[in-house]
């Protein structure tokens, strides 16, 4: 694993995805209408971020940048990734990080006469080629092994800051609204104190009904009542109020987003950057190189974490057994790192050129769309998997087949479908295949037999729908909403400082620091509490003391890196304490730290012990199963909830395991789980069981 | 029971009170500064609410009357119940039916030039005179025992159509922060359109702000972080927050509560409205009978249930078998009612009688404050109790007695602050003395060994400090309140607003209507989640359709009885309908209805199943008692939350029985029940299992 050539690396993925690629896009066109859930369901996920990002980046730079360029390097990269890109689970955008490392691109540029404004994006576009350069050079340094190096300290320490930053944007965003806009005529009516006061008021009401109403949505456990559109609902809803000021309130008030259409000439300058890029004095073109170092490091990051994130869930639920796990883990991890080699030597440097030389800020991985996306994938799969076998049992039901005939047509459907080999699939149709046995042959025992309609779904494995055609679609969908600007341009910025609000508390749960921060708190004799809900391994396994001294570290590294982020110039560096931090974890935490402790705290994957509550949730299934399957349709949503059950917010997979606490449960709860520890229970049960 | 002559009844009364009268103040007094808790707790609770329906009334009356009467005559009642009252649980207060009823009073006075406005309270007077004859009255036509056919149907549905009246209340408010009030001069530079606008934006921040923020208070399950002072916490902290507003915003915004002081003219006239009672026309004081009738009806069910919800508590709590369970209701129901009719015949009238002679709005039992206050106690009597006894043990290991002699000391104390017979003690103490005994004699296996300090709190069973003290300090910090009118004048209308939303949303939970009203929206598939949580019991034992039915009925008849208080003048017969109620339950519904579903869906008491989750929380705490029982001090707390956990909103005590789905269970947990179990949990477990 450490010494792969890249060129081995990229070779091995272009014949691996060759291999799939006319199925990537069959699959694709096949799934049919039902293609356009999972699609839109992206398409808003990525949409909305990329539109808020813009707009904050149109502030930082003075509208230099604005959600144009922010959509347009999104919708521009993702067409291009969705075609020829690996991994077409991964989805593209324009993330945080690039809004802060340009707006500090633009005030170095600002400050220097010899650039100015003019050549801001010009000297991007030289940032940008030597960001692409250095990611090829790190790929081909097989920097995809560090990979395993950045530990849950670091990605959760990055995620943290960028809450911190969200939030921080959130509250200027609200207090600028009190204010006026630097540049502005002061002596303008809306300008003056009443109404600039009130313009304040209105976006205080905005941002905060967003952000309440959007986490509600988002709380709202079921998909039914919308925790899919619920968001974007919120954002036309409050715009929709933002309608209802009385006409005698200054027409200025609330402020809307501000950024030019596609079609007017602010836009257009941008299209001709490269022609400038020689206008760019020869020291700075080399100056370039340390943002591009920070960039080509964060992107390496962000990028990996996120096509990681993204192709997770397929190993995990196919092979939950914790036994066969970390052999597993290893060569997928292998497998995944090549697909990054190539998705990092060839694509994203690709882009950041590209997006450079076009004086668009580059896209990257994101998350947690990437993972949503494979998530909403593999609820597509189910649907489509359940309409065949049904149908051919029921074939067979007709022609009075026996139970064997009839679970054998099920299998031949669902090994066609899967492509998998009969073998691994025999394993996993087990318990299907003992129900459809179970039945009577022939007699109609309404209780013994095998109803396909009702009883089938507990029984499906879960397959993800992999293919091209919704990847492209989204893309396309932000290319489309280019056009949608005038109406975008409805939004109250208010809302948008909401939505900023919201993707920081939103980020929080399932980000162990965040957790552990919490747990601090939590009087001593109320620990127990903690134990009720399902909750990380470590809170069992790892003992107070050193759970304080990490997350105290934590907390205080996060300090540190978010004060540098406020360095004027400097700030730029931000990044650098990540990279440290890779070091500091591998050399100076093992002396301060139980080998066993560190494990658990900076686990690799994220292990959830369930809460005792959890415990008893297949039971209840069990009981209701008769109710809940009567309604066939239902189980879709149903299917998506667990999934979202078993993922953090970031995307992660939980790796569920038993409480220790709870060994004695363990008998009884082999005893009791029957009928209900199975299909989409697997997965779960199996992170309960540890089987 | 049901012919029981009045005298008979108040002759047992006075005697059974003057019996423990002494010691009510004694042990009282006895408790020292401990008494101050829930003391305060409760002055809190009740005092917020007289204040809101103070500013309600005096919006309603054109500042006729204000918080000053509502406080006087809340501070006023509740001295001289605390004192020669029959049950000194009992909360009273000025309730919102009480300022409905007022409002009613006042417009039909406007509306007569024979009354006018200066007629007003001496007419209401005049009602006062009726309703107490007509309360004596009703008392002595033995119509305590009506109270049992006032059965949930009708106490939910009142308490709905309260809620329904705060929602209104609330919105009705915060609409008026964007308006002029009626009778100002709209040509102040503060009723200008801006300002006025400015003045509503605020009002919404406020109100929704405390609305939320009071809210999460409430649901912060800790009474460490405040649940108790939560509410008027946030309060304060609002209209703290009122005051930050920038000083160029009109003087006048926010708007702020608008009362008299009690030494201003304006508050003055209402003491000597005795001598106007004369001038009131014949006919009037005739034709307030009829709103007498509909004021004593409110009183006489609102009183009785606040007193019955507020001694429920002693004895499930004492008697937790449901076997024994319906004898003890009728026992105590028969007990209750005389202290009803003690506090019927002599007292409710008599604060009626006086208030309204005062000019003042009487007062009656309330809710929830009436069981929060016997719960406050609850915790306050087992702080005391434990003291004693680990005090008595301790010294018993110093002399080296044996455990059966330890144990003897514990129980000798606490029959002597029990007062209650050695024999039902002995039961009650039995888990405690096993594990006193369990402890090897002598040697210090500290597994083996009971240390009272850590291990008693799981072994007390729950007793209530009963005494007069409590209430009285409350009613006394109410009257003080009105010295602190100029603080109080302070809060924002808006604020006030927020309250009237908050106290809505806060009564829902527990309300079997709601929830009812709830389910009827839970798509069919997912109906199985109900049973995720603690559940009615109503919804395993009643089939869905009559569910539908009966609460469809509920609500046609809460919209109508909402229709009937929006009718001017007749709007005062209002409650006319709960009335009729009474007769529908019990001579119409058997007709449409199954008996055992009516008796599911109408139970007298408040019938719980334990969720899943529910059951296995005594385990946890049994794994982790330990180091929750390592801190002594919390326990209070934390008892106080399991009294939480068992009680609704409304302040009705849950029985908390195990989910018939989970028959299978019994036996598992029966093996696992030992040291979780006991104590407090007694209470609890006995709801668990019936025992």
């Amino acid at each position: 694993m450490e010494n792969i050539s890249p060129f081995k690396g990229i070779i091995k993925d272009v014949k691996g995805r060759s291999a799939c690629y006319k199925q990537d896009w069959v699959s694709g066109f096949r799934s049919g209408y039902r293609i356009l859930a999972p699609t839109t369901y992206i398409f808003f996920a990525s949409a909305l971020p990329v539109i808020a990002f813009g707009e904050q980046l149109s502030r930082d730079t003075d509208g230099a940048l604005s959600p144009v360029e922010t959509l347009a390097s999104t919708a521009l990269c993702g067409i291009i990734h969705s075609i020829v890109g690996g991994q077409p689970l991964l989805i593209l955008g324009v993330a945080e990080p690039t809004i802060i490392m340009y707006t500090y691109l633009y005030n170095f540029c600002k400050a220097r006469e010899e650039l100015g404004k003019q050549l801001f994006l010009a000297w991007a576009a030289w940032v940008c080629v030597w960001t692409a350069l250095l990611l090829i050079l790190l790929a081909i340094l097989n920097a995809c092994t560090i990979i395993t190096r950045f530990t849950r300290i670091a990605g959760e320490l990055f995620g943290m800051l960028i809450t911190v930053l969200f939030i921080q944007e959130a509250i200027k965003g609200v207090v600028s609204e009190f204010n006026i806009p630097k540049g502005e005529n002061p002596n303008l009516e809306k300008y003056q104190f009443h109404w600039l006061y009130t313009n304040g008021l209105l976006a205080v009401i905005f941002s905060f009904g967003l952000t309440i109403t959007a986490l509600k949505t988002r709380k709202a456990r079921s998909w039914r009542y919308g925790t899919e559109y619920g968001v974007p609902l919120m954002v036309v809803c409050w715009t929709a109020l933002s309608y209802t000021v009385p006409r005698k309130v200054n027409s200025g008030i609330p402020r809307r987003l501000f950024c030019p259409l596609l079609w007017e000439p602010e836009s257009l300058p941008h299209w001709t950057v490269i022609k400038d890029m020689g206008n760019v004095p020869i020291e700075y073109i080399f100056a370039a190189i340390i943002p591009a170092l920070m960039i080509a490091g964060l992107y390496f990051f962000d990028h990996s974490v996120a096509s990681q994130l993204a192709q997770q869930k397929e190993f995990n639920l196919k092979y939950p057994s914790t036994y066969h796990y970390d052999v597993l883990l290893l060569g997928v991890m292998v497998f995944q790192l090549m697909l990054l080699t190539y998705s990092l030597v060839v694509l994203l440097p690709f882009f950041t050129l590209i997006c450079g030389l076009l004086g668009l800020p580059p896209s990257n991985g994101v998350l947690p769309q990437s993972p949503m996306h494979t998530k909403s994938l593999s609820v597509l799969k189910k649907q489509l998997i359940r309409k065949k076998m049904v149908k051919s049992a029921k074939e067979g039901k007709l022609q009075h087949a026996s139970n064997s005939e009839i679970y054998g047509r099920m299998q031949a459907v669902f090994i066609k479908m899967d492509q998998s080999p009969a073998l691994a699939v025999d394993n996993e149709l087990k318990n299907l295949k003992e129900a459809v046995m179970r039945g009577g042959d022939g007699d109609d025992d309404a209780k013994e037999n095998f109803d396909p309609e009702k009883d089938i779904d507990a029984y499906l494995p879960v397959r993800v729908n992999e293919q091209r055609v919704s990847n492209l679609l989204q893309s396309l969908l932000v290319g489309l909403s280019l056009c949608a600007l005038p109406v975008i341009k409805l939004i109250p910025t208010s809302v948008l400082w909401g939505y900023f609000a919201y993707m920081a508390i939103d980020s929080l749960p399932g980000n162990q620091f965040w957790e552990r921060l919490l747990l601090l708190f939590i009087t001593p004799s109320r620990r127990y509490k903690v134990f009720e809900g399902a909750h990380a391994s470590f809170v069992e396994s790892v003992p107070f003391k050193p759970i304080l001294m990490f997350t105290l570290f934590q907390f205080v590294y996060l300090v540190i890196c978010f004060g540098v982020t406020w360095i004027p110039i400097a700030g730029i560096l931000f990044p650098l304490p990540f990279f440290l931090l890779i070091t500091i974890r591998e050399h100076i935490f093992p002396k301060f730290f139980h080998y066993e402790h560190l494990r658990e705290l900076d686990a690799a994957e994220y292990e959830e012990k369930s809460g005792t509550p959890r415990r008893n949730f297949d039971l209840i299934r069990e009981e209701q199963s008769t109710d809940s399957r009567s309604e066939g349709s239902e189980d879709d949503f149903y299917d998506a909830e667990i999934l979202d059950e078993i993922t953090t917010n970031r995307g992660e997979l939980k790796l569920r395991s038993r409480s220790t606490k709870e060994e004695r449960f363990i008998q009884k709860k082999r005893q009791n789980s029957t009928a209900a520890a199975i299909g989409f229970s697997v997965s779960r049960a199996c992170y309960d069981e540890d089987c």
